[in-house]
Parts: C-alpha cells; sequence; structure tokens
C-alpha cells in the first residue's frame, strides 16, 4: 500500500526543490532542478508537476496535499505568483489551479520567509516552543513569525515585513519607504553599499580584494575582511551587528518570542555578531526579560522550506 | 432573581473605579473612590471590596468572576501587585487571594494598558476587528494588542513594552535601557523634557507660560504653546509627531493590526498628530498595506479599563 504524504516545494528564482513529507516529519524522498524561469511559467510548471511524480514514484507516496513555499509577490487567497524580478516571465501565475488540475489534491501557497520559519517551527531550531521568530540575513532581511504552530498575519491575510522597520533616521533611503530600516542598515547588500561607499574615503584591503573596483565590494569580502582584520572592515561588520541588534530588540520587544532563529547567508558568520546581539539584549532587558531569548542557528538548511511548506498545506487541510 | 454580572476594577494611583459588567458588555452600576494607597495595603484592599459590594447591591448582582487592571510591575499568574512607585507601600499585595477570598469568585490581574486594550477591542473604537493595537500616550507610551479577542502575550505571559522600542539611536538615554525609544520622544515626559532643554537656547512662549522657570514646562504648555503659533513648541509637536510615527511604523509592520486605537493625555491633541502619522504611514507603504490600517480615537474613555478587565475575567472563568 502506497504511504500517504504532503509534497513540499520550495520554489526560488535557480532551482525548485521538493520533498515528500509525512505528517510526523519524515522525509521519504528529496530530489531538485533548476527551474529556468525564463522559459515562460508554462514549461516551469511541467518541471514542477514532473519534480512531484518523480519523487511520490521514488518513495511509493499518496499525495495527500502540496504545498508551495515561494518568493513574493505573491496572492496566497489566489494561488498565484507575481514575481517577474526573481522569475522572469512569471506574471500572475496561478500555480494553485495548476497543480490542482494535474493531482487533484488541495494546493497551498506561502511567502518562501514563512515556509522557512514555519519548518524550523515545527522540525528544526525552534521545535517545541509556542512562538517561533525567523529572521533571514542574507541578500535582504526577511521575517516570518510562528505562534502556536502557525504562520501568523496581519490584516488581510498579510505577511509582516519585519525587513523594513525603520531603526535609525540618520540611516540610507532604502526602497520600501523607510530612511535607515533594518535591510538597509544589516543585509547583505546593505552591508556592501556601505562599504562601496566608505573604501573611497578610507584605505582597506577590500579595495585590493576588489580588483580596485568599489562596486565589486560585497558582503562576504566585507566579513572576510573583517576576519582577517582589516580595521574599516571590522567597523562596517560591528556597525552592521549593531544595526541587526537594534532591529532585533524592535522584533522581540513586540513579538516577545521564545527564541530567534537565524538562516540566511550573512548569519554564516554568526559568531561574528553574537557578542554584540547578546549585549544588546542585555542592555534593553530592563523592561522586559528579552535576555532569556534563546538566540539560535537554523537547522534545517535549505530544507526548512519544503518541510514548512508541507506542514502549511497539512495544517490547510487539516491533514495530521 | 439576582442578575449575574462580572466586576472590572480599575486600579490607579489616586482612585479606583469599579463597574459590574454583564457578559453582553452592559454596565449594571459603577462607582469610583480615592485609594489613597499610602494607608497601606490592608486599607486599600477594604476599600475595593466595600466599592465592590457597594456597586453589587446598587444593582442586585450576583458576581460571577472579579477582574482587575492596574499598572505594572504585577504578577498575573500568582495575582500580586508589586508596584510600590504609583501605589505606595504595595510591594508584593496578593490582591487575587484577598478578593477571592472575600467573594468566592475567580480573579483575573492583569496590567492596566492591557485591561483597556482588551476593553475597546471589545466595546469601543476596535469592535468587531480580529487585531487590536492600542497605544496610549501619556505620561509614558504604553500598548497593548489583542489578538481574535484576547491579549496577546510573550515568553512567559509577558505582555509586549510597545513603548520601549528604540526607534532613534541618537536620541536620549530611557531608564528602559534604549537610547531613543519611543517613550523618550513621544511621550508626555518626553516633550516636556525636550522642551525644558530647549527653551534654555531658543527663545519662545513657553518661559513665560512657565514663570520663567524651564522645570515647570509641562508636555500640555507645550500643545498649548504650539496651538498659540510659538514656534519652538510648534517644532517640538511635530518632532514628538515624527517620533509617534517612526514608533507606530514599527508597530504596525509586526503586528499588522486592523486598527490602531489611541488614548492617554496626548492624544488629546490628536488632530495635531493625526496628520503627520496618516503621511508617514502612507510613505511607508512600499511593502505591506499600512496606509490601509484605520487610525481611532479610543471610545470608552476612562471606562476601558473596567469593560476589559471584567472581560479577562470572563475570558479566564470561561463565562459567555
Amino acid at each position: 500500500m502506497r504511504q500517504p504524504a504532503t509534497i513540499g516545494i520550495d520554489l526560488g528564482g535557480t532551482n525548485v526543490r521538493a520533498g515528500a513529507v509525512t505528517s510526523s516529519g519524515q522525509l521519504l524522498s528529496y530530489s531538485e532542478t533548476p527551474i529556468i524561469a525564463a522559459d515562460g511559467p508554462e514549461i516551469g510548471l511541467k518541471r514542477i508537476t514532473r519534480l512531484i511524480e518523480q519523487i511520490s514514484a521514488e518513495a511509493d507516496v499518496q499525495i495527500q496535499a502540496v504545498g508551495v513555499g515561494c518568493t513574493g509577490p505573491l496572492d496566497r487567497a489566489a494561488g498565484t505568483i507575481n514575481n517577474p524580478y526573481t522569475l522572469p516571465t512569471w506574471e500572475n501565475v496561478n500555480i494553485n489551479q495548476a497543480l490542482k488540475d494535474h493531482f487533484s489534491v488541495p494546493v497551498s501557497l506561502e511567502n518562501d520567509a514563512d515556509a522557512a520559519a514555519l519548518g524550523e517551527s515545527w522540525l528544526g531550531a525552534g521545535r517545541g516552543l509556542s512562538r517561533v521568530l525567523m529572521v533571514t540575513v542574507g541578500t535582504g532581511v526577511g521575517t516570518g513569525f510562528i505562534l502556536d504552530g502557525k504562520i501568523y498575519r496581519g490584516l488581510a491575510g498579510v505577511h509582516p515585513e519585519g525587513g523594513h522597520i525603520p531603526i535609525d533616521p540618520s540611516g540610507p533611503q532604502c526602497y520600501c519607504g523607510a530612511r535607515g530600516c533594518l535591510e538597509s542598515l544589516a543585509s547583505g547588500s546593505g552591508i556592501a553599499a556601505i562599504a562601496q561607499n566608505r573604501v573611497l574615503h578610507t584605505p582597506s584591503l577590500l579595495m585590493e580584494k576588489a580588483d580596485q573596483n568599489p562596486e565589486l565590494i560585497s558582503a562576504e569580502m566585507v566579513i572576510a575582511a573583517a576576519q582577517a582584520g582589516d580595521a574599516l572592515a571590522m567597523e562596517i561588520v560591528q556597525q552592521s551587528a549593531t544595526a541587526l541588534a537594534l532591529g532585533l530588540i524592535n522584533l522581540v520587544h513586540l513579538y516577545l518570542p521564545d527564541c530567534v532563529v537565524f538562516s540566511g547567508g550573512v548569519m554564516h558568520s554568526f559568531a561574528l555578531y553574537e557578542p554584540r546581539l547578546k549585549e544588546m539584549m542585555k542592555i534593553h532587558s530592563v523592561m522586559s526579560p528579552l535576555d532569556q531569548i534563546s538566540l539560535l542557528l537554523a537547522q534545517l538548511g535549505q530544507k526548512a522550506g519544503i518541510y514548512g511548506a508541507a506542514r502549511a498545506a497539512m495544517l490547510d487541510a487539516s491533514i495530521d
């Protein structure tokens, strides 16, 4: 007899990953393939259905539901992806309808930050806790908040954009409308932009690393130069750690989560950030026990989104 | 036959107010009396029990439960008030036990900001909405968030202190540990402190209003001077409106409430603040529909805390 399972999909700009997940959180099969979005949504959707068929056959799975995590903009209720920025040509693509038509099971669509947070809350670093805040610091800064095992949503079902809270009115202008939002000061692109500007006035190893072209300076270069002892890079990393801490204090003051789970490329260097984050959390613990909140690293890596997308579909379809 | 009702108590530093409230939100009787906390908790608790007996007799009420809203610090689970700052001599006073012993009904203790928010969400400005954020701007800044009709609490049942989110790292040092938290920049005491400093260097009507003694300048004086066209006072009010807007943007980005309900002494001049709040909400609406969030004034006045405290006790005791 075939084993019942829910398919979790993590659809990114480069690859689509899929896993067959049981209701107890066991990953029965897994695969990934390039999405090559520019081939158009019709071909892309076929790639996704074939990937699902492949992993289902491999583990002899009876599909109960499909959950898709994807970078926004998307419309959960309509089941449409509208993200020509990350997935060129994908405008108003009704992925829910396409997968429902093909597999005749319920389909759910989620923001990828929420899916990853739900995955880490269900099976990863936040397992067993009531309030799990996930903060992803990569090219941008994204947040997802899981309350009692469910994704927290605001008015009209909208997902909070915790990366764009304003934390320093003297900071740089962001596309979000704010000056000095968390993302503009602490994200990988924010760190790179600050460094590209600072090297024009301050000697640094970074110019050498970037072949004397400031525009080539990346967050990875800044972090590597800081680890090598470059004074300017160390200063920029410390400033971004302070900005991340200020954003974190805002987030934890309002959600008061049991833990914060960090992920994303910049957080691969969590050790550079952790002392400053902990120091600032302690300083700001007069009114609320912020220093009792655990600061954790994500545990599920790239599979968090698959587990979380599958879990979201299980919750929507009342699969236990 | 006596009518069943729940007693709601609003215990402040000066007065204690009590009302008998039905499960459908009807106020059957109401009264208040000075608490004179310095007489000691034993006498104070007797004043409260007598007040409850009085309003119960007046409306011929059968008491089902008692809910108390009080300024913190307090311990909800233990039922103790530990607030010698606002209620001199009241250290570790177990009000729940005292009222339970006297009335033989369940007793609940809540932070007063949460009680007021619950009252406004139940019967006031936020009636019928799923997510109601209340922001009280008086001597300090307090927040309460009501999610699906219940008070939102964080780790260990702690209530979020949204007045102490840091919004400007170049701002003044607050007792909460932060530099430039919302309260330090937008509260009545924050406005007064800024004005007391600014009048030393800038000519203003305020010096005359304060009999040439800067220390006597209050937020009320600043607002009155701004309304009279004083340039410095207008600038200070505009800056505090910008600070309130920055704090508000942080709050609404993370909670994404259906409405924000404003209360407190400074918000009696809401008209001075509203244009700046709306303008800033619009500017910051790129990522999330912040401009769709209603900005409302509280409707229940001083009774919000009574209704909310009663409602909290009803929820705890499963009274419908």
